[in-house]
C-alpha cells in the first residue's frame, strides 16, 4: 500500500499546516505511513512557527492521484477547498472543526470533527486517547496552530479546551505560551511587504446571503494605521475586484491582535447594511468595530440578520 | 436548554437502538441531558436484548421539533434515514460507522465515524477515552449491538476491534459472548410469525446502479428451509412490490447465521446479472450463496461490477 498524503485546505494557515504535520506524526507513531503536504504557499506566521520548532516545511502539491490513492484531510472537508483531484481519491480520514458541507464518500471512513477552535486541539486529544507521547516539536507546532486560530484565546471561537490543551502543549514544547504566541502572531502581520491584493485577498471568503454576493477579507496587524495608511490603494483594489466578480459588498476587516479590536473598510452598493448591523455610521468608507475579532462569529451572522430582515 | 434527543435510523436494528441508549448514557454520565428514542418499531432480536439486560425500550417518535431543537444521530447520517423533520433541527453530534452521503450542517458539530463493524464499538471507545465506567446493562446492550451487526464476528464487516471490545463488554455484562450472542441472534429469526411482507421488507434497501432500480432484502434465520417453504408466497410478494415500485431486480438474501451461508431468491428482468456476479446458475429463481453474509460487502459490490461492465 502506498503512503497516505495528509493536507489542510488551500490558502493554508498555521492550523492547516500544523494539523497536517501533527496528524502525520500521530499516524506514523502508530505504524502507518503518512506524509504531510501543503496545498499552497506558507505564510510568514507559519514559517515562523516551523522555524522556531525546527520542523521542515511540507512540500506543496496541486494533485495527489499521480503519487497515491489514499488521502487524509485536516482542517477542512469541503471539496472546493481541497486538492484539485479530490473526487478521484479515497478519503480515509478527516479531522476538522468546521461545519460539514455536502461531504460524501463511497466507503465508510474515519471522521472526527468537534466544535472547538482549532483542529490541532482535536489531534492533541487523539495522542492522549491512544496514550502516545507528543514529541516536543510536534507540541510546538500544534500550540502554534491553536494560538493562530484562537488569536491567543481571545477569539469567540476559542473554547476552554483549546486554551487548556495549548498550555499543556507549551509545557512540552518548552515555551511561554503568551510570549511565544504574541511573537508568532506578530510574525504574520508584516503588511509593509504585502501588496494591496495580498492584504485584501490573503484571507478573503465569499458569502452568498439572500442573493447578495458579499466578499469579506480579514487581515491581522499590530497597528491598524499601517493598513489605513494605504487606504487609497486598497479602495482601488476593492473596486477592481468588485467589478470583476460582481460583489455588491466588499468588507475588509483589519484586526489589531494586541487590543482585539477591528476597523473595517466597506465598499459597494450594499454598504448601508453595515451601519445597521453594527449600529454605527460609516465615515468615508471606514467603520469602527470595537471587540470584533471573528469574521465567523461577529461579522457574518450580523450581516445575515440584517439582510434576512430587509 | 431543552434535552437532546438521540436516535438511530428508521427501521431500527439492534445497533440503532443500542447505540442510542449507550450514547445517551455516555452523555448523561458527563452531566448532559440526553434521551434515547426510536424511529420505528423494535424487532424481536432487539427486544430480547433489552429484556435480558433489563433496559426499557425507548419510546417511538416521528418528528422531534415539537419537543426539542437539538438532536444527536447514531448509526446513520443520511437525512432520508433520519427523523422526518431533520432539516429543521440542530444536529449537535453524530456517531456512525457508515459512508457519509451529502451530510451538511450550518454550524460546526461533533462528528465521529470509524470504519468498524458497529456504532456501539465506537461508543464503547468513547467511554474508555473519557475514563468513564460502563454500567453493566449498557455494556450488555452495546455487546448485543456488536453481535447483531457483525453476526457474532462472522461478517466481513467485523473488525478485530469489534470483537475485542465485545468480549470486554461481555465481561462487564456478565454473560458468555458466544452463548448469549447466538441466543440473541436466534430470537430475531422467528420467521414463522412473520408475514411475507415482513420477511421481504423488514431489512430491504434500494440501490440505483447504472439506472437500474434494484431492491435487496436480507433475512437472518437458523434454518433456510423455513423461508424456502414459503417461496410461492414470497415470489408473489416480490412480483407485487416490483410492479408497484418499478424494480427491475428484486433479490432476497436468506442468511443462515449458524453456518454463515446464504440462499437467494431472485426476480425481475435483470435476474441474469446475478448468475454472472456469483458465477453460478439460477434454478427456479433460487441461487446458492456459500460464505455470503454481508449485503454491503458481498452482494452490492458484485452486482455493481457486473452492471458497470455491461
Amino acid at each position: 500500500m502506498s503512503k497516505t498524503l495528509v493536507f489542510g485546505h488551500k490558502k493554508p494557515d498555521t492550523d492547516a499546516i500544523g494539523a497536517a504535520i501533527a496528524f502525520a506524526a500521530f499516524q506514523n507513531a502508530r505504524g502507518k505511513d503518512y506524509e504531510a503536504v501543503a496545498l499552497g504557499e506558507l505564510g510568514d506566521e507559519t514559517l515562523f512557527a516551523l522555524n522556531t520548532f525546527n520542523v521542515d516545511a511540507p512540500r506543496i502539491i496541486q494533485t495527489a492521484k499521480d503519487e497515491t490513492d489514499q488521502v487524509a484531510l485536516v482542517d477542512h472537508n469541503e471539496f472546493q477547498q481541497s486538492v484539485d483531484d479530490i473526487e478521484e481519491l479515497e478519503i480515509v480520514s478527516v479531522v476538522d472543526h468546521h461545519r460539514i458541507d455536502n461531504f460524501k464518500t463511497p466507503q465508510p471512513l474515519f471522521y472526527r470533527a468537534e466544535p472547538v477552535g482549532c483542529t490541532s486541539t482535536i489531534i492533541a486529544k487523539m495522542f492522549k486517547e491512544k496514550d502516545l507521547d507528543i514529541p516536543k516539536e510536534i507540541a510546538g507546532i500544534m500550540l502554534s496552530a491553536i494560538v493562530s486560530d484562537t488569536l491567543l484565546f481571545k477569539s469567540p471561537t476559542s473554547t476552554p479546551e483549546d486554551e487548556d490543551i495549548a498550555r499543556k502543549l507549551a509545557e512540552i514544547a518548552g515555551v511561554d505560551v503568551d510570549k511565544y504566541g504574541l511573537e508568532m502572531l506578530k510574525a504574520g502581520t508584516n503588511v509593509k511587504d504585502m501588496s494591496a491584493e495580498e492584504i485584501l485577498e490573503g484571507d478573503a471568503k465569499s458569502f452568498n446571503i439572500k442573493d447578495n454576493n458579499i466578499r469579506i477579507g480579514q487581515i491581522n496587524v499590530v497597528d491598524i494605521d499601517d493598513v489605513l495608511a494605504r487606504k487609497e490603494e486598497l479602495v482601488a483594489g476593492m473596486q477592481r475586484l468588485s467589478a470583476d466578480n460582481a460583489y455588491n459588498l466588499y468588507f475588509l476587516v483589519i484586526t489589531n491582535i494586541l487590543t482585539s479590536d477591528s476597523v473595517g473598510i466597506v465598499l459597494g452598493e450594499k454598504s448601508d447594511i453595515v451601519n445597521e448591523a453594527f449600529e454605527t455610521d460609516l465615515v468615508d468608507s471606514i467603520i469602527e468595530l470595537p471587540d470584533v475579532v471573528s469574521r465567523k462569529k461577529q461579522v457574518v451572522p450580523q450581516l445575515t440578520e440584517v439582510l434576512e430582515n430587509m
